[in-house]
């Protein structure tokens, strides 16, 4: 199942909103063949995977299938999977988690139904968290929003001067670059704008001809006297967008923004505390991001989790020590708190990514 | 190799002042045999690893052995090591790294004019760092001081109101006891010591009974008034000791502390910058510690590494977020610093703990 996840991993971003999925089939205790939902509308992993049997010659009969989510059981854009499965001849499914959404649900029944034996719950943690974002789609308007940090040990994010300095290594930034290729939109509170000027473009290698960039969007109450000064607003202005708050939102520097070809959004709330919530569902609704990334800072992330719109952290340890207290943290705005409540996450993935560890993080 | 690593850190502690070792005998791809250097004074883990095989009855005869360090070639406590390879006939020997002590080097070459096939630098880095300890007794007058910091992933290590409350789980908790068990001396800065009252005691459940307790020490330019206030002064007066500055080492705060069997120790330096080396010294020749083991504050922590006294950082990475600036952080005390002097360390090693991330760092 551990492979099932790992190539689930590999459609993401795509099959949007479908959810990812990965399979593979077992004979023997070997894997024989493999497959994944690599796109929407293109057929599911439990049919790339006996297609891939197919070609590799190995008959599916008497096999065993480990599938991420249980396999649908209805006719959507292609016929369901269960009939696939039955048809095959494969003798047991061993099922990540279930479908939540009740109208491809019933896969698991209808396999046994038909004798096939089916074990339900294996690494289900891992599974479930595959379907995060595809849970939101369905149970929510906003988009599954990513929050990237890196930092040192000592949990600082730039030197107290904010020069724009790297905090991780190559290898790390090559992630976030990953990153910025699944989002529809980038986002940055007003103090990493004003400080780092960020164009906000994925920057990978061998991004497909006909990819867009990423919609660059600003947090902040406070907007620019002269956006020609700020590469994003210089190279895409109709690609930026600003949250802000409404009194910004009705003022000539919004005016002069708007004729630029930049969306100025207005935002309830008060200055420093923006409800962002209707910004996410604009993102999904008006601009299409099933995805979008928020890199920073520190307050904008902090404000983003207490609002509960950050899906997911992904959090670069870099194993650095700044050890200057006036140097902005990874995440801030509280005050006073005990540490019986700080907000606990659960470390849903780690890895080692260059010199740093990368860690996935999901709230408890 | 791996194997032989992860059995050689079984002697951590009780090898001293002899370097930790790991050796497996392989024959067709499989371990048949493993050993590893136990205790000062005992076997070499080239010997154990020989002695598993005959106990097993496994002939060692062109068989392959894996030992993390370079086998001995001279009479010490026991024969050389290099000889019994030879006799039991081995075939293959793989080196994770050299003896640097030119006494008991030349291994390599011995097992080389003997017809042994032998490989040097598997894994060396991890071996290297086994025998880190090692390098320092052999190479200076101190203590191998491991420093540990249990961290939130803003990096703090308290609230702000600097109760005694627990940041990681219980799990790295019990890996702190192990640790405590491992050191001659737990060692606190005053900020620490005066804010938790630490008993500094291990609490290790199934300890030998003939456990001896670590040393506790504070290092502080402030002694206190009433010694009877504070855990450990009150239950273990004599494995007591303060590093102090020398005009504190000369008030009759001082005098009471003796008077009570604590020991106070005069350091070099000012309040706030003592120079500790000597204190390290003193606990390796006074008190016979061969490891150290400092538990913070943050200030002392960055202490210790700009003195060049933090041999390896244990650093726990809680997945919570205390969002608080005025919280304090893991390491601090440094001013203005740009991202490009932060100290860099690197990741010898990386754990999940429980809920948290326990990281093994070294100075790059």
């Amino acid at each position: 199942m551990a492979r099932a996840v790992e190539l689930a991993g590999r459609g993401r971003g795509a099959t949007a909103p479908n959810p990812c999925v990965g399979a593979v089939l077992v004979r023997d205790g070997v894997i024989v063949a493999e497959g994944w939902h690599t796109r929407f509308g293109r057929l599911h992993a439990e049919r790339e995977c006996l297609a891939d049997a197919r070609r590799k010659g190995v008959d599916p009969r008497g096999a065993a299938m480990y599938v991420t989510l249980e396999p649908c059981n209805h006719h959507g854009k292609t016929p369901p999977c269960t009939e696939a499965l039955i048809e095959a001849g494969v003798a047991e499914v061993f099922v990540g988690t279930r479908d939540p959404n009740p109208v491809a649900a019933g896969g698991v029944e209808k396999l046994r139904a038909h004798g096939i034996e089916v074990t339900v719950g294996v690494l289900e943690q891992p599974c479930r968290d595959l379907i995060a974002d595809f849970l939101l789609w369905q149970n929510t308007h906003s988009c599954y929003n990513i929050v990237k940090m890196a930092a040192t040990l000592d949990g600082k994010i730039a030197a107290a001067a904010r020069r724009p300095e790297p905090v991780s290594c190559p290898e790390s930034l090559a992630r976030v670059h990953d990153l910025r290729a699944l989002a529809g939109a980038v986002i940055v509170g007003g103090n990493t704008f004003y400080a780092d000027n960020p164009s906000l473009t994925c920057r990978k290698k061998d991004l497909p001809p006909d990819f867009v960039q990423p919609f660059g969007v600003i947090v902040t109450s406070r907007l620019p006297d002269d956006p020609s000064r700020f590469t994003l607003l210089r190279e895409r202005p109709e690609r930026a967008i600003f949250m802000t708050s409404k009194t910004a939102a009705h003022s000539p520097q919004a005016d002069v923004l708007r004729r630029r070809g930049t969306s100025v959004w207005p935002m309830p709330g008060r200055a420093g505390s923006l409800v962002l919530a209707c910004g996410f569902e604009r993102l999904r609704y008006d601009c299409g991001c099933h995805y979008t990334l928020c890199e920073g800072g520190g307050r904008f992330a902090l404000a983003l989790i207490e609002q509960g719109l950050a899906d997911e952290l992904v959090h670069f340890v870099a194993p650095r020590i700044l050890g200057d207290d006036a140097a902005p943290s990874a995440y801030s705005g509280r005050d006073n708190v005990p540490m019986a409540e700080a907000l606990d996450f659960r470390i849903a993935d780690f890895e080692p990514v260059g010199t740093d560890i990368m860690l996935t993080l999901r709230r408890r």
